[in-house]
């Protein structure tokens, strides 16, 4: 397998040709969404102009063109995680409405007064928000995995934290602001020894790292296509097919129905159960593209590049006078999260913007992993299979201009 | 204001301008979904190839244009239906998120046992279901409003099945089914006089109708973008800002709060309260866009152009030997719903199919409304303003050599 070429891959995307305030876009905010290839940009607007039709009760040509292109694209999500078939693979707005679904059916379904679900504190609040509220529907106890002091996890902690009356473990599989990959094959290993399911917040890891839910026997998993080549508001559920058939659906409509009369209703099977109304299609199309593209550039190639990248800028931003950054030295990637001594990070956003390096600084959905932290907020360096070492070097020049710029700040 | 000539908006739709089976295609499923035009497939092209980032949480260049792109899109749905505020514009999955939405969240705080929920039996499951399920998990009685024996509501049934105990009045704008515009004057009059709240199901209506939320005076307005020229997987709920602002949110995530710690969490303002997660950014570009196409051609102009041919239609197929048409015979727009005496549904779909004539076929979400028809499926031909009398004639011609084939079934 060759090594990953961005730059073969930049020209393929048509928004990274644009100067921004009269420099050449570094687009560093690939965590928050990721940019799209002409090959996806391109795969919705074919869908548009040669096969729209509403899918699976159509009759008509195009309604079997679209009902294809739809069914297509889960076999290729499927396919993508390694998924046991395509009926594991809900189609969701995205990871949010993914991880809402498994706390507000299966959780509030299993868990009672006593019982436990365990989150950790480094959780995005779409990983976080859903589990308190499910906590608080059904009496259940809601605890978090203790981080060690550099931000990973402590597995001695987790083993006595996940116990007999673990219901459900939610965990990010690649935090979005310390960018270290979570030891989830442990943790899945000491949640299932006590009869516990696990889900995987893989918002960030499927962009950045090949994803085997067999292997991993997590039993959901939760991603966006956003922010991995695909078009906003597309993402999916896998779920184990035992606990997708015992799941009541969430969203009630046309699609997902069997029999219906007056005042009761019966279920379709799985996954469209879980998909009331007229489906998100293009953007199942556009995420097959995605995923077509990711695999035909080997997400081998773009796990090994991105390690390589988020190292690369760690230590050039570790190695700056007056810059902390923050989470795990070792086990990173995709991403470097960093603050400039006393000055704020929307600040150092703002100049670096006006030299065309487009970098996020906030809480980043993390507000508990910020006061932790102790601070209210950070600059946000991600990367992804388009970037280089060059724009990493762009971030650290502009970042030197910012550091002089505010030189009166930081003394 | 000139008159709509389909003449001149066909070339704008690249879908129309193809041969299906050998025949140039006539597409009359729009009540499943419309075809885009132009304008809008490449509004979502541009947005990914120049302003894609997210939105809200962003500092640099790119974030600032997406959250213009975005909130912009939302301003134009709020002056496309005269709400007061784009603040009271949610932007959904579609209508049947929306529905689900107010059913999960308003419904469910304000019913309880010997309350009244009030839907009509001519309901798409999308507003049937997720009042079933309210009704279910507050104690409330589901009751259905009469209709005429041709499909209409019975004005004097509805002014007795609305009571006091009514909490909740949801019906269609616009049936999917019998193509007829209900008197929601009328009905929205009734529950407000006994202090109910009602929402309109405007996935049929948005598209085909000048919508005035303020004029009608609905508390809720659902409708979907695909069937208005828009993107799949967008939508939107009006709700009045009193109604919104004390709804809690039934989807948890980041984007929807404003302080989180590790056990709880407090929310935004609406309407970024209900919209967790990163939202459908595109999807509502798309949408704006086929606003924007929609008010270039005049609502006005579309409304009078589709109750023109669904009168040309309702005309030529009850002239027909053999041929039974559904619903009230005036007050009608967009479709008709029909069934060639002894010949499946389906079947008649699929001859119309060989000869490039796209039409429905089936129980359109609406099985009680079947059973209350006494069939099991029918057919449907549905049309917009891309639609002319000649694709009727088409479909005419078609339906009528489709007699002739089946003709030792129908004698």
């Amino acid at each position: 397998m060759s090594a990953l070429s961005p730059a073969e891959l930049k020209p393929l995307f048509p928004i990274l040709q644009q100067d921004v305030n009269g420099h050449p876009l570094v687009y560093l905010d690939s965590a928050a969404t990721s940019q799209k290839p002409r090959q996806v940009i391109e795969a919705v607007q074919r869908y548009y102009e040669r096969d729209n039709a509403n899918v699976h009760r159509g009759v008509h040509t195009l309604g079997t063109r679209a009902t294809d292109a739809y069914e297509g694209a889960r076999e290729k999500v499927a396919r993508f995680i390694n998924a046991r078939s395509a009926s594991e693979i809900v189609f969701t707005r995205g990871a949010t409405t993914s991880i809402n679904t498994v706390a507000a059916s299966y959780a509030r379904a299993v868990c009672k007064p006593g019982d436990e679900i365990v989150i950790s504190p480094i959780e995005h609040h779409a990983n976080l928000i859903p589990w308190q509220q499910a906590a608080k529907a059904t009496g259940a106890t809601l605890k978090h995995l203790p981080m060690n002091d550099d931000g990973s996890f402590d597995l001695a902690g987790a083993a006595a934290t996940i116990t007999p009356n673990t219901k459900m473990v939610a965990v990010t599989h690649l935090s979005n602001v310390l960018g270290a990959v979570t030891p989830v094959e442990e943790i899945i290993a000491l949640a299932h020894k006590h009869g516990a399911k696990v889900l995987l917040d893989g918002a960030q890891s499927a962009p950045h790292l090949k994803i085997d839910v067999q292997k991993l026997d997590c039993d959901f998993f939760a991603f966006s296509g956003h922010k991995m080549c695909g078009p906003t508001g597309i993402g999916a559920l896998y779920g184990k097919r035992e606990l997708l058939e015992a799941m009541e659906p969430v969203e009630f409509g046309g699609e997902m129905i069997d029999y219906v009369d007056l005042f009761d209703a019966t279920w379709k099977e799985i996954p469209w159960r879980f998909e009331a109304g007229t489906p998100i299609i293009a953007g199942a199309v556009g995420l097959g593209a995605a995923i077509d593209f990711l695999t035909e550039v080997g997400m081998e190639n773009i796990e090994a590049h991105d390690r390589q990248l988020a190292a690369y800028a760690w230590e050039r931003l570790s190695a700056m006078d007056g810059v902390s950054v923050y989470g795990p030295a070792s086990g990173r990637t995709s991403l470097v999260t960093f603050n400039l001594e006393d000055v704020h990070p929307h600040d150092v956003a703002t100049v670096l913007d006006a030299e065309g390096v487009a970098v996020r600084a906030g809480h980043h959905c993390c507000q508990p992993l910020m006061r932790w932290l102790k601070v209210s907020a950070t600059a946000r360096a991600s990367f992804y299979l388009y970037n280089d070492e060059s724009d990493v070097d762009r971030l650290i020049a502009s970042l030197q201009r910012a550091k002089e710029y505010f030189g009166h700040a930081i003394g």
